[in-house]
């Protein structure tokens, strides 16, 4: 019998659909990639073509050859102006100014995180935070999201390894949706949500992957899909950019064990992450708590999870992350 | 300078990011799709092959050759059963129980809606409303999805043209969150949210595309991607089947030349559509008012929208509207 799983971070139902299931490892990518060349004449990001991204606004090491450059999108969703509002009956509009930023991870062009040294991978945590820290000085952002695409059907367009950094003008509903759903989990029970489910999550150890003295990585009770993982720092706080250099150099290691985890049990599926924090200035908040969310796009949605907003996971919680348990990286 | 718009029945804002424009004909499939056959032995919703699918619910008509039949799915992603809610901490499930049948559409293995006969998309509705209600007769059903997947990136995994219906054992949080949003219009204004919609698309008419008796088939202000697509009812009314036999030839011919109109103009792309509406039992509510929406999947949603929940749309809805209106079908 199928069940559904409740997502108290999103309030979200999920379907376990074990009718329909499929063995972790039916998941593995069949397709081989084409082979990428470490360094492409054609590519903005490769060293040496420097001159065609956009302004550059950071740069690591800031003397001598960098390792990771962070430059202005090219094609912008949004850019710096004039916060200008619209209300003119059913029509609301905002002009489209904030940040958009991209993070180039690394001078060589065919590197994946998976296969970086952990030491550049604190780096790019690194440069996330001071580029965090950064978008929120421009007063008029309001919400600032850090993501990666890795892979085609993960929405890359560029395939030299980059992340990049969006400063919205508004509050995206989705999180005040779910920072509303934080506030009435710490009503009720007076302890933050994330706090009380890394707690919970620790103790069952089903679904936990990778657990050391800063960061949880586990499968989600209510995974949206199959491997999808979530890393909690277990030490409270709203902030994605308080988090210290040893919480760096901790976050770093998760991320290379998990992704290394997808690359060698899953053959190097595309997926996404992003960073999910309040703002600087909510640092004191008691019921945020902020984490990374990392989703293989293994599967499709379809007519029903635009028609619902609720997803159907194919692999069961507990399956993915004993699956992912099992890989031995490298 | 890119512009934010708000949807007001979703509350979420969308970029309209017309520094990446495209212009609507650079959205035009450019690769062939395979030729599909009429008739493919080996395809379970095939005539002559009834046998190999599940339970059959429904045909039309009921005797003689078929030109609609629904069975249940083969993998349902949820089943008819015992409802067991179980709470433990921050654990919350439900049984996996309900409905999910599958309408294939035509006995004819490669015709698409575009291409079909208005006569036969009316059938398809009138199939959808017996459905829709009988679905409802279910104690364990709280919520009904209709919806379509049409091509591979659309979720279809069987070609052969089909819609299913799905019914959960709980309301989705995405519905509740509507609900409300139109409940605070309606207390607003005192006026329920679409027909207000209804009104100042048709008044201002920039993104009108279809406008008969009964239905106006417009490009939402704050469409969430190229050629996002609405059909409203313009006669107020919350529950989908409570439409009548003449508003079923209406839709049916809307359906028609809208889909005609993605076919020949965008080289027949992949889409999802899903009718969206309150129960039976909640005939007499007064701000909610069920319609059809309408996503062609030409972009790719990646991490920005994962962790925002905003979409990104590169071609200005006015100019998805211009663009369908002046394509000629057939």
């Amino acid at each position: 019998m199928p069940e559904l799983r409740l997502n108290l971070v999103t309030r979200e139902w999920v379907i376990i659909a074990t009718e329909r299931a499929k063995r972790p490892m039916d998941f593995k990518n069949s397709v081989d990639k084409p082979a990428v060349p470490p360094y492409l004449k054609t590519c903005p990001f490769c060293p040496g073509n420097e001159y065609r991204t956009p302004q550059e606004h950071y740069r690591l090491p800031f003397d001598g050859n960098w390792k990771i450059r962070v430059v202005d999108n090219k094609y912008p969703a949004l850019s710096p102006g004039e916060k200008k509002r619209v209300s003119d009956g059913y029509k609301r509009s905002i002009s489209g100014i904030g940040v958009h930023e991209v993070i180039v991870e690394n001078p060589i062009h065919n590197i994946s995180t998976a296969l970086m040294d952990v030491r550049d991978i604190e780096d790019i945590f690194r440069v996330y935070k001071a580029r965090f820290i950064d978008a929120h000085k421009d007063p008029t952002v309001e919400h600032v999201i850090l993501f990666k695409n890795h892979g085609e059907s993960a929405g890359t367009t560029l395939e030299h390894t980059h992340s990049q950094l969006v400063g919205t003008p508004v509050v995206p509903i989705q999180i005040r949706d779910r920072v509303q759903a934080a506030l009435h989990y710490f009503d009720d029970t007076g302890e933050c949500m994330i706090c009380s489910i890394l707690k919970r999550e620790k103790e069952e150890g089903a679904r936990v992957i990778i657990d050391t003295g800063h960061f949880l990585t586990f499968v989600p009770y209510a995974a949206l899909s199959p491997f999808h993982t979530w890393i909690f720092p277990k030490r409270h706080s709203a902030v994605f950019s308080d988090i210290t250099e040893e919480e760096i150099r901790d976050i770093a290691y998760h991320l290379k064990v998990l992704l290394s985890k997808f690359h060698y049990g899953l053959e190097d599926p595309d997926y996404n992450y992003v960073i999910r924090s309040s703002r600087p200035q909510d640092r004191g908040n008691e019921y945020c708590h902020w984490y990374l969310s990392i989703v293989p796009r293994l599967t499709k949605t379809a007519g029903f999870e635009l028609g619902s907003g609720m997803f159907i996971n194919t692999v069961v919680p507990e399956k993915s992350a004993e699956f992912l348990k099992g890989v031995r990286p490298g």
